[in-house]
């Protein structure tokens, strides 16, 4: 449905990521490989922090490959973290406030995937949230639904709970719908310090997730002319991705079925996924 | 806030009202007379009735004076009732699907004003929806769930009632949160047979609204040079708008505080109009 | 590089062509089967004639998958003539005035393909254009100066002529500089009247172009459910197309090589095509 | 026509001036106070330096007022030098390509004004132009016409004589067409080490141009509570403006009819400006 890409390291400019890699991001907007479509041009995010108290934000409705300013927004900005995401809709309209990543103060999320059946469920979910939460919504997808959802749930005290509340509200309330494998998704959730993933999905066949091993694992498995962009990565560098950034398989790592992950400080620990009741 | 005009009568050229008048709704969109914005540049709709089944939409996110499609659409559609509106945000996204008018089947809906304290009120009210109509709801203004509120109220079978109930619902809500004036607003709402407006606010201080007198009526007032264009509209004419389309005040009337007006076959009739209860 | 399509024929919707059939150009957009490039997701065009002088025109940068304002004016528009065009950019910037088809009082124009070496020929190019011609400049693309270049070689006398000088002046110039094979192109040109193509590059590979065998003689060969669309053509419909609608073979007629087609009244005449000199 | 400002001092993050001074930029795009348009929504550019080789540009065609993706940059970009721009149209088309500033190499450059009888003189300037520069010319604007004029008559190695040789070609050609007073412009024009602008106009009438006194010199002129942002300005920091940033009169310099202005290192120079043979 979508594709998307987190980063936590050493500060680096946007665009070696976004642009420069063999198969980036920008090149997945026209041609992803492991997708369910292969073209991602229903607008485009990319987050970042830096010294500000927020992170910035930078979304359009253009596919991201005929985006002038998303090029040089990318080559001019340096960031420790950042988390950018090409929208593939499902249905719901091509604007700026439907395209990924949400923020919710320092709170970055995006999402591939979807609730099926969300026409159905969508009022059902929305009422749940507190009256702050609800004014908070500025789009009409399910996946800024589901991070509203995850917020009212206790997302900012607690990332796995509030994540797992809302997954199981979302399963819970599919099937007294008649919904019985409701939820699709990987999860993409940052707040400056760590980025938290999830694959997962009610029928156990989750949309692709990768990870970049420890660099200074790989750092000898891969070719010489290619170690400048890791060395500047710095030691610490993390990448998420829903599907490699090039065709160097051992640098990447699949993420399981049902995981919920924590990359802090180029750590990657792994903990299993289950909905828990709302 | 925002500026709209409705039309009913002679299949007419889009662009004669729109472009055309002397002090026509695109230059309204640089410089309105008597709103309480000058600039009316965040986005802009036409809806339009013709042989199809329901009325064809075009909304943007630019400025109406600047759309070239705008104006090749206007030049090239006849159509005997349409309506038309150029929007000046108040706080919610430049989306498409926040620019007026708003389309539920045969029935398109536009609103100038605002409900005060929309923030404490959103959830409340949107929770009032059936979840078909919430469903319905594509974008995050007060004015799309003010139109979705009167067709959960009934406007489909007697559109005074639905507007009425949506019209309490609001004050009624309002001042339950602390929001004693909550209401501001003129509507414009068309079934491809008749216009409805509304001129209405709690404070009992409305925004402006016209209608022309009936044309048979007016035509030896005006001068001879502009005579045919008023026999283009056909004898049965009608416009409603939010300030008169030229410095000819004979041909306009405006409408009174509280009041509802239905206009059909030329005809304009008024109502007081008076919030119920939901 | 891009997808067209035109048609001549009874007034039609033009959804009829543009959306709703087995391949249409909209999901043309999203996935072509026999272009360079699967993706035609950088704008569109469409044009077309009616009781106005001027044919009409709607065009825009985003992609014809997900206009919700193209849907509409395509099922609200019918027209006994009409020009539609997908962009898939090939260097020059994505707006507008590059998307295609061009307008020139009643004439329309779309090209696929492109002038190898325009960095180098722009200039050459542009300043044989007379200042009237240089002023309609409007875009940036090869495309618009191949039609600006072709108006300027008597298209409106002559259409081959036109077009056959345009295409001489740039194999000239092309080689002058150093270019032996400088133009690709399939060309879609309409006055109101007559539908004119051409399907010619100097490599002798040109991209494809096909259109459907007079509809009175393909009419039994064509499943019943179909027939009922088909009837609504007129029998003097015909349809040129960069690629098939659908897949039934025995409707669609590929254009030779070097060809110059003319289509009127639901005939289609051929001749062969070679550029002129200037 | 068009309101800019320049800004040469410390690192200042751009929403400083572009949005937090008292008549921002982005308040002049809604409601100018002595601009011959009140309103400037045809879009907008902004270009800064930082660590890059060249300039970063982020140009939108929506209205600076309205869009949420130009405060985040804003507020997320430190440049010690920057360049925004928003657009009145005078009737080329709102594009990006069409919005100022326009880069070339490390330069930007931006305008206020137009060229009379432009449609006339179009292609007599733009022939004067190198194949290289004329490729370069991506818009329709006479401003970047005036820019690639400027760049093709030396602006590079000598700002003065380039910018004096494009506004004596434009005179020159004007006048042999008829057009007695063809120039009427503001130019802003920034290497990274400097700001230049120009206020010239054919008639003697140009639009308005100021820039701030010396802030050293008008620290203790200006309330308390204002020095704060002053102070972060640091002592070299000076703005060049369309009108002034707030209603302290005292902080402002007109610039004169007919001036060249130099800014570097937080001094101003001046010198007359008049156009010289091309």
């Amino acid at each position: 449905m979508c594709r998307w890409l987190a980063y936590s390291g050493g500060a680096l400019p946007l665009n070696e990521l976004i642009y420069n890699t063999q198969h980036s991001l920008v090149e997945q907007s026209l041609d992803a490989r492991i997708s369910t479509q292969t073209t991602n041009g229903d607008g485009f995010g990319v987050g970042w922090y830096d010294h500000c108290e927020f992170p910035g934000l930078y979304k359009e409705t253009r596919p991201a490959w005929n985006d002038a300013n998303l090029e040089d927004l990318c080559v001019h900005t340096r960031s420790p973290m950042f988390l950018a995401h090409i929208r593939a809709a499902t249905g719901t309209a091509i604007q700026r406030t439907n395209s990924h990543p949400f923020r919710y103060g320092r709170w970055l999320f995006c999402h591939n995937g979807l609730i099926h059946g969300f026409s159905t469920l969508r009022r059902e979910l929305a009422v749940r949230l507190s009256p702050d939460l609800f004014l908070h919504m500025t789009g009409t997808t399910d996946s800024e639904l589901m991070f509203l959802l995850a917020l009212n749930y206790g997302l900012q005290d607690d990332v796995y709970t509030g994540l797992a509340r809302m997954a199981g509200a979302v399963e819970e309330l599919g099937r007294a719908n008649g919904v019985e494998q409701p939820l699709q998704m990987t999860l993409g959730v940052t707040d400056g310090e760590r980025i938290y993933a999830v694959r997962y999905s009610s029928i156990g066949k989750s949309r692709s997730l990768y990870h970049s091993r420890s660099l200074s694992a790989v750092r000898d498995l891969i070719p010489p002319e290619r170690r400048g962009l890791l060395d500047a990565f710095g030691e610490e560098a993390v990448t998420v991705v829903s599907e490699p950034l090039d065709d160097l398989p051992e640098l990447w790592e699949e993420v399981p079925e049902a995981t919920f992950l924590t990359v802090e400080k180029g750590g990657v620990t792994r903990r299993e996924f289950a909905p828990e009741p709302p």
